[in-house]
């Protein structure tokens, strides 16, 4: 069973705004054995909407409609599938009811229009919708002659998420056989995506069983994410699991994660287990290694903090790096990130103390030290390990990729 | 004249990635006046894309796919658009020959079917592409008699931007009567978005020559985009900025920028303007204060560093917190976020020093200090401004609402 997807609302069709909700949609459908085959975006015009809504019917099983739903005169699509479906639109005196219950407890006259949202097309089955005034509908009918499920569903994610798995998800498990999916997420930090595939494609393509998609991430990951259907949940796993297992032998250490795990809470789940701490002094980087480490939640049990020492007289006054240092090697080297990582950890009493310094562009680059420059070290107080890196891209990628590189130094050095 | 894109490839299909290139094309567009109506996503297989080529075709003046244009089994995209317009397609010789050289130059023996991508559609201009082996294809035709531009891209980002600005634009400017537009961007801090409306509205649906959208943000941002077209690029402009400033005069000081800039670049513009230097003490925001200042180029020269004291001895240690005032008053309180403001402005000798200190969650909330409670301080050494607030949303949105809020507050204290 495939199905299509429609975001309705001109605002999609700007330079600024995307729809998000599909893909959280996606994966509750897959979920089921539903492949999403289309997805459309289409604005505000009602012959533009009917189109669309037509061409959906003939294509997929599963037609969810997003947006549309309030009570502005842009608001068209209950109308628009309506008649694109030859049906009629009634007047549900229980939703009309509400919307008056609704704007009376604000004290509020209600504007006429918003009773348009309590037109329901008919054979509709009405979806309610706790953080909204706009319902949803569930549909089940024909379309020259071939079964359609057919959903109306609010725009704002807020609204739309809640309903559709606590609403829709149970109506489609009901119709839809559901095939058995299993599926793995496998993270590789700090190979290029062309490397990776060269090297993970002689054994997936073994494995034509199993759906493997590369992807590349902003700086430093890839992920191969597998995903494969079967008659009973143990072969779909099975099958994942036997090839993830494969593909973890090939890349070996440089493969972080197997379940899914984002660095940031490898790195955290290592720290925890050895009760070792963290802190980090960060030049180039100006936070971003601190921010995504304190994007887990829980963090606060092995990151102490550390400095962001963007200029060089903080490198002293609080990472202790000898000025002397600085003048002598300059602030991007080795030296000042070995001292920067070194004298974090005393500083902060950490077990593990991490450096940065580079240039991040687009200004700054010399010949002997160009843009995308970076030194990164690791200290445990012991040893400190030193990785010099030339990365390519812009500003926002060279940091990306230089906090890549010192998570994963760290998660080494715990290894 | 109206435009189509259509992006293809099953990944684009998945929950896990998203097409992005269309914001970036339709911006261009609008420049010339191109309004785009549908964005479709389709997957790999011909019958799909044949079908949803035929659809675009029917219903767009301007069609552009994107992706699928690689050597491979599933790079299907000139095959499909050759069948849907009942083309044929030709081996170029020019193309093969580079494909050939390319190869060579890497000494690599060239696989078979990477000659599929010197295959171009009879009639079509062929693109360049510096970046891929992949080139474009530029055809102007007829649909069902009507005339149609239609592109042939590759999917990569940096490879379909620079080759749709540099070869499709003027292309499409030669054919395209251009109308005039004008826009502007205006953006509102700490303002709710329904709140933003409310005051908004009874001014711009005086000006329905102009179209006005509000876009709210993550964490504590709204924007008005106002877009016009005119017969001349005068009165355009005229008819946005008329508006822009009666829309400015209602939000007065909340409005933090008027040309589309940023809120870290509007405090960088103001430090610089004012000679002064800034540094921050963040606890819950763990970086991304910084993170986001030192996102703008050029920021090292207002932007001295500072310290992230997650632990609270290091908000002793690193801002000079006394450790009896978070023992008497807790570390998330109005006492210690002046403190941790104060405390690094005097260690980084900087002429404003910021203070976060704040329960992001999941987790640490009491009745008394729930999560989402976030108190902010900024401290020029003679006052120090502070405000407490409790954020609604999950970990990252708080502590995106509360680097939001320092950066008004900082953007305040220099006005």
């Amino acid at each position: 069973m495939n199905a299509e997807i429609i975001a309705i609302g001109s605002e999609l069709l700007t330079p600024f705004r995307q729809d998000t909700n599909s893909l959280h949609l996606t994966a509750k459908l897959n979920e089921l054995g539903v492949e999403v085959d289309f997805k459309t975006v289409v604005g505000d015009r009602k012959p533009d909407l009917v189109g669309a809504a037509r061409i959906a019917f003939s294509r997929a099983h599963i037609i969810i409609f997003m947006g549309g739903l309030g009570p502005t005169e842009d608001d068209l699509t209950r109308e628009a599938v309506a008649e694109a479906l030859g049906l009629e639109l009634k007047r549900d005196p229980e939703i009309g009811a509400a919307l008056f219950a609704f704007f009376a407890s604000r004290k509020v006259k209600m504007p006429e229009n918003n009773l348009r949202q309590a037109d329901v097309i008919a054979g509709a089955e009405v979806l309610k919708n706790p953080r909204g005034t706009a319902p949803g509908q569930f549909l089940e009918t024909q379309y020259e002659g071939r079964q359609r499920l057919i959903m109306l569903l609010p725009g704002p994610p807020r609204e739309i998420l809640p309903m559709f798995d606590q609403q829709c998800m149970e109506r489609l498990n009901a119709r839809v056989l559901a095939h058995h999916i299993a599926t793995r997420v496998l993270k590789i930090a700090m190979i290029g995506e062309s490397d990776a595939d060269r090297r993970a494609a002689p054994i997936y393509t073994q494995h034509t069983d199993v759906q493997t998609t590369i992807l590349a991430s902003t700086g430093g990951e890839v992920q191969l994410h597998l995903r494969t259907q079967a008659p009973t949940q143990e072969e779909a796993q099975e099958r994942v699991d036997s090839l993830a297992s494969l593909l973890e032998d090939e890349f070996d250490e440089a493969m972080f994660s197997t379940r899914g795990e984002s660095l940031e809470q490898i790195v955290g789940y290592y720290l925890q287990m050895r009760g070792a701490t963290l802190a980090a002094a960060e030049s180039c980087t100006g936070g971003m290694l601190s921010e995504r480490i304190t994007s887990v939640a829980g963090s606060s049990r092995y990151f102490l903090g550390g400095a962001v020492v963007y200029d060089n007289s903080l490198k002293t006054s609080m990472a202790d790096v000898p000025p002397l240092m600085i003048a002598e090697h300059g602030a991007v080297s080795r030296e000042v990130a070995t001292a920067l990582a070194e004298g974090i950890r005393k500083r902060c009493k950490a077990t593990l103390g991490v450096g940065i310094t580079g240039i991040a562009g687009p200004g700054g680059g010399t010949e002997q030290k160009p843009v995308g420059l970076v030194f990164h070290a690791v200290s445990d107080g012991t040893t400190t390990d030193v990785v010099e890196r030339r990365f390519p891209g812009d500003r926002d990628r060279v940091r990306h990729w230089a906090s890549q590189q010192a998570l994963d130094m760290i998660r080494r050095k715990l290894m």
